[in-house]
């Protein structure tokens, strides 16, 4: 099947699973196309599809996605939370934060080591050394790690030390940069751009999926709008919307989505009765000092109570912490 | 008190409860002045706001409002549906929803008489009749009904029949209505504007609270955003927000704020999750036949369902419905 | 034919110009339909529009449409001026600026009587008072006069002083306002609401064109965008493509338009090269004691400069001011 | 100077012009800085700005940079119009076009290599072969060339190639890109987010501006919006505003403005009556058969026509063509 569509002149995109194998292409949607596959031995059925992120869309690939991290599951039925700093600022104040966000339930530990910047002159991260102490908390309290990779050059030494690799909202249309993220075997969380439709959001997977890397997480953290109030607005509606479109799971990200310390909590709880699979959340044993973000990072007490009120309403749409 | 503000100049706001008397106007804030009230016997405290909602911050009344419909209270611990269809079509429609919704466990019935549309070749809702036959549906089934003026010609009319007037959003800056909703007796829900800001909704608030009615719930509805999957953006963080900013109850109209049937479920959810007072709720009996906003509409069934899910996140967040 | 048409359950618009009757109504687009219409005596020709704007549209209209105040045209070749104050705030202010603006080339003055304001707190203009000053200083200078009404009490006495009738941008969707304006006689200027699309704009004129008032003019005056350096983002590309959708002449708002008094003549002259016909622009006397809108009003010597420059350009591109 | 600014531990950016030396640097706005300064020989003045774009802003240079690109001058009283077609698409249409411009006045042809595309699965370009036509194109025609890097990768191949270096809308906030764009020796031409503020885009030109490179041209290409009808909204105030913030050259390009073909006229006599230094056009030999950007391309003829109508409106404001 696979040579007959590369002898079409298409490009060809596999899944294996469960004995299945899935083979995606981008051709013409004709009606002889559809027959010439349906007839060759092996082709349980040939789906066509009218959205343009072809790999992408729950009509290729029904089941939802499930991101395995070690023994952690991503887009099960566990919602994952994922906390820690904004950047990482020093190794003690990770290593305090690391230690209180597995406490309270966390299983994988967030912390900038790049971190993109509006301004030239704002602190931009400690770079490999930030990735060495991300990698020494791992190694330390057994969480995984997730970090941002900002350009080509930084993806293969960010993907040697994290267990995700994270493309930023204002990356997520570097072409070049989600390409690069397509060759990694890593998973990969893509945050939808500050003003991005959801489709083109499932557009930027779909350069990483096409180029081979299946283990795409998707995580909503707000758009722009006209509210002043807030930092973006948290649409939180897109998560039902997106397991709907796409078999990827969706994290939401309430930090940056509000801008907002005492709204972190019930954007938190929303997110979860609307059906996230995990939460990216900012927390600081020391809010006020942080480096950067510091008005939206929860203090770890913060984030323990913020814990139980998401566990309830986890149970109460049938799922767990 | 209240004349020295009218002999200063100023047009004083009262507002009664649990024996304490809250008067609030809009003055220079001088220190000066704060003393003088300050000295002044049977005066507890004298608050300076820096909020231009004035009457509507929580500044000015800590506790929520709670709003009173015969027995049923909106803005305390029970959650309140409001449920019908958008337009009243026909007197049997209407009671088949009526009934359908009050078993399924709604307090309040809405239904539009008269329709704002976009279009003036559209529909624009039954009138006076269909006011009639809101009155009538009230009558059988004992539920409150809530329907819309659009223009200061209606407010008279519509609040004879009317339990609670409501407010669209294409009306939220037209300052004669809010002023003449001022001037009732009858509690109004606010809808925000498509593309209002938090403050601009609560500065429309102020509109009524300041010309006398203090009965006013505010209503998110979506927001318009550059997403092309959904009618507008649901500002479910908008709740949270809102009942930190002021003292009024919040409702939150998934329906519109979606325009998509299949995500009203997870909408509420949501925003029942981030704290909201009420839900406001389309239901037809024969969605895909609606004279408008069929495709955001919910089958009886469907809204049923919904109450069942929605239950179990007022449970989580210590509330009921 | 009108008989027909009202037969068939239809609403027919009549627009008589240069011995031709141009009617119009919405109805079923079917074939038989049209060639009923088109074996009638007396018929020309049987258009069908696609557009939701029946009688807005170019189609329906090929002609530009030209407003006649007095000797003034509006939507013909020369390029016309109105000036004036945001708001009329006393008789002597309004008198300096109307002789002012008369010299520089306006031909018609505006000044606002009812004021829209955000706040119910803020000024509300001197009213029928100040619609008495603005017919004296027509009488006194000869220009003609635009103000606006903000709700279906004033449309009437509003239109008794008025020579063209002002709907402002939060009123665009206020459709029992838009229905008033379709009942009088005389011209009406409809602002673009602040974050309106250009068919909800044509869609707010069919609204007066329907009800029989066929002396509509649009306003482009910003819109709402995520800037904060100016107030609105005035959409000047907006000009020439309502005059492709539309036979109605265009205004642009340049002051509403940008917020910024330095930016005023800049956009004045964008906006007469992209093909306004008019121009409407706030003038002061003492622009920085101005009650309202003072940072984006011009003093009169800015305004005659701006005049000399736009001259120049309404001559690059075959027109006059 | 330079060396008491490094003691204090600060980055200075020096810039020469005129016999006069410009040092920026990014301090402690206090007093005893300003005047530790100003006491040193061989210091004119000390200016303190509040703009969080240092080295872009008006008052770190007041007069307007000019950019040289062989004898063109961007940036001064000529009007520079650049055109091409959007993709190289091959050898023989691009000299068609190279002609075609050229013979019309333009200066500078345009034509991507490298094309972003939304979709993983759209032509992206002919890439290096495409540099090579481009170079072809120059030394036939004697325009010079300017093209886009999308990413850190290409920018020295393409900076090889091109006279001008672009950077793409939704590269604006591609940090890593802009530093290395700020590492050349080559022209830059900025294109502003489809999202982004003004602020945003100077803190964007800042980057490059830092890193040493104070060849840049911000571009103004239309911003989203909730209007349907066209592209984009073409942001022509921001030409003014621009030109009033910083010191850099402000090109327009009216056809990713609007994207559409009949309003790239009118839209670039607005964007050089409000003071453009130049116009970006795509023409193309047969719009309706391009790989990219049809809709908005015009032909060669149309080319010629707006180039006689838009040299009216430079002629009206003192410039040429």
């Amino acid at each position: 099947v696979v040579r007959r569509i590369e002898e079409l002149g298409f490009r060809p995109h596999l899944l294996s699973e469960g004995g299945r194998t899935v083979i995606g292409f981008m051709g013409d949607e004709t009606k002889s196309m559809q027959s010439t596959f349906a007839a060759m031995s092996g082709v349980e059925s040939v789906v066509m599809s009218r959205k343009p992120y072809r790999v992408a869309c729950r009509e290729f690939k029904a089941e939802g996605t499930i991101i395995r991290v070690g023994d952690i599951e991503i887009g099960a039925n566990r919602v994952i939370l994922m906390a820690g700093p904004c950047a990482v600022e020093s190794r003690s104040m990770l290593m305090e934060v690391a230690h209180a966000v597995k406490e309270a339930g966390a299983k994988i530990l967030r912390g900038g080591a790049y971190k993109p910047r509006t301004s030239p002159y704002s602190f931009k991260g400690l770079r490999e050394k930030g990735l060495e102490i991300l990698a020494e908390a791992r190694e330390k309290t057994g969480l995984a790690i997730i970090t941002e990779a900002m350009s080509i050059q930084d993806v293969k030494l960010v993907s040697q030390y994290a267990d995700i690799l994270q493309i930023g909202a204002r990356n997520m249309q570097n072409f070049a940069l989600l390409e690069e993220a397509g060759n990694i075997k890593k998973p990969v969380l893509l945050k939808r751009g500050m003003m991005a439709t959801l489709e083109e959001l499932l557009m930027a997977a779909e350069y990483i999926l096409s180029n081979g890397n299946q283990q795409v997480m998707l995580c909503e953290r707000g758009i722009r709008t006209f509210e002043r109030y807030t930092r973006n607005t948290l649409d939180i509606v897109s998560v039902p919307l997106l397991k709907d479109l796409t078999h990827l799971p969706v994290i939401v990200d309430p930090s940056h989505g509000t801008g907002v310390r005492g709204l972190v909590k019930p954007a938190s709880r929303a997110a979860v009765a609307a059906g996230a699979d995990g939460l990216l959340i900012e927390v600081h044993p020391n809010p006020d000092e942080a480096l950067s973000d510091g008005p939206q990072s929860l203090c770890p007490e913060d984030f323990r109570n913020l814990v139980d009120e998401v566990k309830k309403i986890a149970r109460a749409v049938g799922r767990e912490i």
